[in-house]
């Protein structure tokens, strides 16, 4: 197997994390999304929506969504669990993954798809919409603050698929100028503990 | 066990028609998205985002998220599988309804949050994206007719929450018109099958 990377995107980073955790290492191969190699048609064989990271198993079935993937390789090896341990942590985990795909993550990346130099031409861009995702990427980042105030990692006292969803996104945030504000202690405090880990230089 | 429901949205009735297809009943509390009741004190101590669904179990403990409510349900009753059969078939899975989420059902949804007079005075309405959202969901849906024309259902020859997602998502289309062409036949196959099972009324 193998698995369709780019250094330049978050998703990618999220799968790269995940088996980092794991300790499960595959072959990657970059695809070069400055060129767009991901939206033409060698590459969309294998994904026909473009994104990437893409899984390509031994029996040339691909699968994508990094979710996908990440779920894929959980049930390969199960330990240590980045999902969740029983049905209802299994629930918590899912619920927190989302809230922080959908309210960190795609607010960020959203921004940086509807401001960025990079998306010009290659996309419609809207920047009033870019400018509505950047406040509430901003406010979502605040109540991320307060909802850490109990707890050491995103979905509870375990660290979690949640935690990577979160870091990668919110690291995103730097190149729109997205960031943790100094006084977010608890969403400082934990930035801190969830970038020390090896993991986060995958 | 209860679910905090409402007939006027289309993520409550992802987690109604999931039921439905496992044959499981839980009491549901309808809660008035009209009068904004998911947005007040009460509500948002059980999901401080508002979003509807939630299941409440009987500890107290509020799970938010569709899937996460789904996938709660998969655990604690796996029959019908919904969620796939096997690691690679649960990876497929996850895989299309994460496309038919992203690509079907959000595009839809946006589009319907940017125009709609419901949501003026709500959020903060950008028409322009509104557009572009409508555009890519025709787009999405041509390339879903295409996907279709060998195989049944969304990920493959089984029902799955990938169809449930699908169609709640599309159905809620009527509603700012986007609706399947008519010489989308696959699509309108599809469409006509879900559409007859008894959970498409949940």
């Amino acid at each position: 197997m193998k698995i369709y990377d780019s250094s330049m995107a978050p998703n990618p980073r999220r799968v790269r994390m995940f088996l980092a955790e794991k300790g499960i290492e595959v072959p990657y191969e970059p695809v070069d999304i400055g060129k767009a190699d991901n939206r033409k048609p060698p590459f969309l064989a294998k994904n026909p929506l473009g994104g990437l990271p893409v899984l390509e198993l031994d029996d040339g079935t691909c699968i994508a969504e990094s979710v996908a993937i990440c779920r894929y390789f959980e049930e390969l090896q199960p330990e240590p669990p980045l999902f969740g341990t029983d049905a209802q942590d299994r629930a918590r985990v899912e619920m927190w993954n989302r809230r922080m795909e959908f309210e960190i993550f795609q607010t960020i990346a959203q921004t940086f798809r509807m401001t960025h130099d990079f998306f010009k031409g290659r996309i419609p861009q809207v920047p009033e919409f870019g400018a509505v995702c950047r406040e509430t990427a901003k406010k979502r980042l605040a109540w991320l603050d307060e909802e850490l105030a109990g707890r050491a990692f995103i979905a509870g006292d375990r660290y979690s698929i949640a935690d990577i969803t979160a870091l990668t996104g919110i690291d995103f945030g730097r190149i729109t100028d997205i960031r943790i504000a100094p006084d977010q202690k608890n969403l400082t405090r934990w930035h801190e503990a969830v970038s020390a880990r090896p993991s986060a230089k995958a």
